[in-house]
């Protein structure tokens, strides 16, 4: 029997036990929600749809590689139609305020591409260095596989994350304003050993990934970076990069802009000097208001946002014990600290971090409070190991003034209602 | 348009592209395998075949969940249907040979139902704590949200993985001789808080945690281990739990054997005494050759097994740099080391771990070596910070008799013949 054959087998197993399920949950709407103290006794209700205790579910055969459940629908990666010209040079977005913890499923990590997601055969798949080097090589993946390896987990974060709000609160909700981030645990090879069995000419300061999608995505990397924290990567999060994600290799830049990490990595040419490309010049620069670009900057400045509550996450549960959550990062080093204000940035108290603190990785953060019912202006501000402090959105714009796309770091502000529903908004 | 009419307009969209695509791969067989000292001209027919970079690829919007590559379609869980009655009483394996790092993604993380996966309503669910407590109480999932969070890797290891092979050498790869074990990430609420919550008596001395399933799965667990670390998990590597291993709430014993991390978590009882259900008895206890039974054998003990290469994952690149990896873990605190022997017990040398050490979490180890393309006795031996280590199958045989299922963790062997290919064997 094929693999196809057996889960139509077992689908059909228990077709009683899926159907009342199913009516059961029509019937079930009306469930009143207990508190925390509720009493012991189960709501009859309850009992009558919690149906699925009486009849057996689907068997260890029926799904070789597993999917969420189906009351978890909503939880997936969205983009905005009328952002881009088309889907297959666009961008959709972490749903931040489903997660916690410090990994991003793979499946939920933001999509960036520039000419839709190249679906490569890893047997085809080369890589070749090129350029300023001793030796020019073509690797297979197999030849990839025989260099020693590490494991580190790194946010990406693209450069337009919170782009839209230089302008003032467009964005209804973290996962667009801040969704352009995913944290992942990558294995792969240190690059430094890819470009000593190259051997680096004297001459060689720069590298240019190149990638092989229809795009042909290249940066131009200065090589101290390369030969420092750079890593070549095959995997994410235990398994195989996903095809959105570079399949079957990245390039991993730790801690700076997200278009630099070049997917589907055919190619690493060796130079001395930058290469000026199209994403480093007309794209990714920052005009300020002389009318002068800032260019090369990479390094991603410290950042926060609170994921819950948050507009697609209001609170429902009234007033009382609230845990508030969110997420910080810094491409210059760990999360020293992370503070948060209920009050619209007039007091701050310390948040309680929790689970891996790691380098270039997301930290995810706890305040517990007691909510009296009242209006809330809700702010996280990060700090991190190298001492920068995220800025307010007025900091930032008197520094950069108003035609910026990229690096907006800044303070957001979620508006809570008394009714537990949360708008985006902006104070001064 | 709905989601799923994005969908099909999107698969539409290039069809050239993917018919191409497909042809490609038939006609790309015989592309030879380039070394890694390859000249740097690349290959005609790789060039030939290689056209997906000069098509569009699949939008931002064809996948909100995404999923591997189709070229990783092998990348699954697998069952051995002569291995139980019912695929709904049964298990599946992960499939180690094919993952890196520490995380298990939730796709592959094995499976073990009693009565086949409950799919619940997270809106519905209703977690009680009843017994020997000041107050019984009722949760809903929101409920539970409101306790503080904490976030902590840890392995869960079915007590049955590598049972098969207490009688010899049995199953012909590591996804099937040690399958049997995953390492997650969780997020949820310390048990303690929970428990502290109702109240509990002092005569209240054991838990029994139930599952909503419809094996109403349950297991006793002293009072000690559940204010120590245990937790009520609701996330797994970021995103809620997967069905199939208990959402919306599941209960995580860190470092204690699998079925007592009780799934599809509905109750938990508090009494003075252990239940001696039918999983503490019948099953999960350990008949020795007296004819006594060992019960309550909690521990996972300190193992480790070499993933790569290994039966599914033979050596294909012939003679020369060749990385050998696997994973070690052990349920009394961290992995301190991990010895490689190439030539069956003989001679050892220690691995390299890299990545997260956690207590309770798996490592991941690489020995990197020269193969000369002779034939290898591959084994590993951990070492845990209480000082266990591993022991090889006579000794645990010596120890433990000759009727056990469960709680093997003794060294395994692989035969590595010249042409790379390996095999499960037992050498004394």
């Amino acid at each position: 029997m094929s693999e196809h054959d057996k889960r139509e087998s077992e689908s059909t197993h228990n077709p009683s036990r899926r159907a009342l399920l199913k009516a059961g949950f029509a019937g079930g709407a009306a469930v009143a929600t207990s508190g925390v103290a509720a009493a012991a006794t189960p709501d009859p209700l309850i009992t009558e749809i919690q149906d699925w205790n009486r009849y057996l579910g689907e068997g260890v055969d029926a799904r070789p590689y597993g999917m969420p459940s189906e009351f978890e629908s909503t939880v997936v990666r969205r983009n905005v139609p009328w952002l881009t010209a088309d889907a297959v040079a666009s961008v959709n977005f972490t749903p931040l305020h489903e997660l916690d913890g410090v990994i991003t499923p793979n499946g939920l990590c933001f999509e960036r591409h520039h000419g839709g997601i190249a679906e490569i055969n890893k047997a085809d798949h080369r890589l070749m260095i090129n350029g300023l080097v001793e030796n020019e090589l073509v690797f297979t993946m197999e030849d990839i596989m025989r260099f020693p390896r590490e494991n580190k987990a790194y946010f990406l974060e693209c450069a337009a994350n919170s782009g839209m709000e230089w302008k003032g609160a467009q964005l209804n909700g973290c996962q667009f304003t801040h969704g352009m981030v995913h944290n992942v645990m990558y294995t792969g090879v240190p690059l430094k050993y890819i470009l000593e069995e190259a051997g680096i000419k004297p001459e060689g300061k720069w590298i240019l990934p190149e990638g092989a999608d229809a795009s042909h995505m290249t940066r131009s990397i200065p090589m101290e970076k390369a030969l420092d924290d750079c890593m070549i990567a095959f995997k994410m999060n235990g398994e195989a990069l996903r095809p959105e994600q570079g399949y079957p290799l990245r390039i991993v830049v730790p801690g700076w802009e997200g278009n630099m990490w070049v997917k589907w990595l055919r190619r690493i040419e060796v130079g001395d000097k930058p290469w000026h490309h199209r994403e480093e010049t007309s794209k990714y620069t920052d005009l300020m208001e002389d009318g002068k670009a800032r260019r090369f900057t990479w390094e991603m400045d410290v950042k926060s946002v609170i994921t819950n509550p948050s507009p697609q996450a209001p609170i429902t549960h009234g007033k009382g014990h609230t845990v508030l959550t969110g997420l910080a990062w810094s491409g210059f080093g760990k999360i020293k600290r992370v503070d948060i204000s209920i009050d619209g940035g007039r007091n701050w108290k310390t948040a309680r971090i929790d689970g891996p603190s790691w380098s270039k990785s997301v930290h995810r953060f706890y305040y517990e409070f007691d909510w009296d019912g009242s209006e809330l202006l809700l702010q996280s501000r990060a700090i991190d190991e190298a001492g920068h402090v995220q800025p307010t959105k007025d900091d930032l714009r008197a520094a950069r003034g108003g035609n910026s796309i990229y690096h907006n770091n800044s303070i957001q502000t979620w508006h809570i209602r008394p009714d537990g529903s949360a708008e985006n908004v902006e104070i001064s």
